[in-house]
């Protein structure tokens, strides 16, 4: 492994899950020459098949212990809720000086399901890119999904300075900007900006499809007006986000109460003709938009 | 005017309102050559002098009488709160055989504003193209807004069929899909494919906004998990928006309803890791994306 910010170089790389996140690493790991091999843990054998077919790595297995022995980096790239039986199996076979990073979407629970299986020497540098699609799968994936977005790692007290570099060099060679965050902080950034909408999203789709007085086949033909922005975001992994909305349960929660209050306070505006409150949101949240684009965190449409 | 479904035409067109859609239907009358005249009403003189100046019209004014004075068709275009006062001015000025139409996105209240002022032989088709893009104003128009999007009629029972022939033939050239709906049953469709998401929209931007423990900065510069989709949305013109939710109260309330019941058992789950509860309505809702995507209602992307 050599550390070379402008060159980020491993030896042997394990990613462990070839869905959207890790098949667009490998394709990136591919494309800068930045391992000497890749080996990708899958479950199934029409996953294993497929990322052979792609090329996206160099060998493939189904048992995490095999993909962990010998990695100098191995990144866990599945749902949240497999971590913990993932590193009970690969954590022994790790060798002292060996990575282990992640891509997960929470981060205190990536730190409370892997520490513990940290031998002495093993370095751990959590990692969330946040980026993404509604696609799943090791085809959906691109090399430059990471382009342009944030990437943010939440390193524990203590992280080895070394491998925490060697962890950014790889996210700014991928094309991201690299931030460092405290964990918890993390996770209240995210269940803002992205638990606590795709949660919405994924009610307001199930709460048309279970209307009986307008069809699922009316909400889907009128579906321009707003909605269909809404079932996109309601398409993404939903084993992946079970485990993002059980991981960060604490400040999805919190989020989800503030809320609430404010719904509460839209819908008495509606009730009672309170147009003034109304319009006073509206004006202020279009104000947003225009600091999101600022921001280039979305396409001047 | 001549209702040739292949080539509508009419005398003098009168246009109340000329933003985001007023306009780009000025634009798809003059470029279908749907009008011998157009008049259009605006209340600021900067965007009468807007209007001239993109030739959206041969005529302005600010006085909705003066725009009915002698129009084949007045098309309110305006947000839905305007619609009483530019009738009580403009209705006494049509002429027996005039039709009045409009572009609001509810038409109970539309039905019960417009009708009082209707002259006998006047005729009166409420429309509503399922067609925006977050941006307001003459220049934000276009065209090809209408194109391959549904335009819902909702005639009141006993509609002059003529009249209605005309509208439709107007919007069908335009581009548009046309469906004749019932206008309580177009309240309840809209309220759940459009004014519930906007509302949801509008209402998550202001909470994230409003946090202490995240900044809006941070909250800005993470957007791309899911949030600045939202922001879009939430970037829609205020007044309309209001008085949308004012107008069409009952049939949201009743959505926002369901909404809640349906956000509170997702809350529950979470709080009581019920994961099985999330897979689940995150499986459903998937399948209603793709229902969104087969019914060419979004870019497959």
């Amino acid at each position: 492994m050599s550390i070379d910010a402008q060159r980020p170089h491993f030896g042997r790389v394990a990613l462990v899950g070839t869905g959207l996140i890790g098949s667009s690493l490998a394709r990136v790991l591919r494309r800068d020459k930045m391992a000497d091999s890749i080996i990708a843990c899958a479950r199934t054998d029409a996953t294993r098949a497929k990322v052979l077919e792609l090329g996206l790595a160099d060998e493939v297995t189904a048992d995490p212990a095999e993909a962990a022995d010998g990695a100098d980096l191995l990144v866990l790239c599945t749902p949240l809720g497999a971590y913990a039986d993932i590193m009970t199996a690969a954590g022994p076979q790790l060798a002292p000086g060996a990575i282990v990073s992640d891509v997960g979407s929470a981060k205190m629970c990536v730190i409370r399901d892997v520490t513990p299986f940290l031998k002495p020497g093993v370095h751990f540098v959590p990692a969330h890119p946040v980026a993404g699609t509604e696609h799943s799968g090791p085809e959906a994936g691109f090399a430059e999904l990471f382009q342009g977005r944030w990437c943010i790692l939440t390193p524990p007290p203590g992280t080895d300075p070394t491998a925490l570099e060697a962890v950014t060099a790889m996210w700014r060679k991928a094309g991201s900007k690299v931030e460092v965050m405290e964990a918890r902080h993390h996770d209240l950034v995210l269940a803002v900006t992205s638990h606590l909408p795709h949660l919405i999203a994924y009610n307001i789709v199930g709460t048309a499809a279970d209307l009986e007085a307008v069809t699922e086949s009316e909400v889907i033909k009128y579906s321009a007006g707003g909605f269909r922005d809404f079932t996109r975001i309601a398409a993404s992994d939903p084993v992946m986000w079970r485990d993002i909305f059980l991981a960060n349960r604490e400040a999805v929660l919190e989020m989800l109460g503030r809320f609430n209050e404010d719904l509460s306070r839209l819908q008495r505006a509606i009730r009672w003709g309170d147009g003034e409150t109304l319009r006073e949101l509206f004006t202020r949240t279009r104000r947003i938009r225009r600091e999101v684009l600022d921001a280039g965190q979305d396409k001047k449409s």
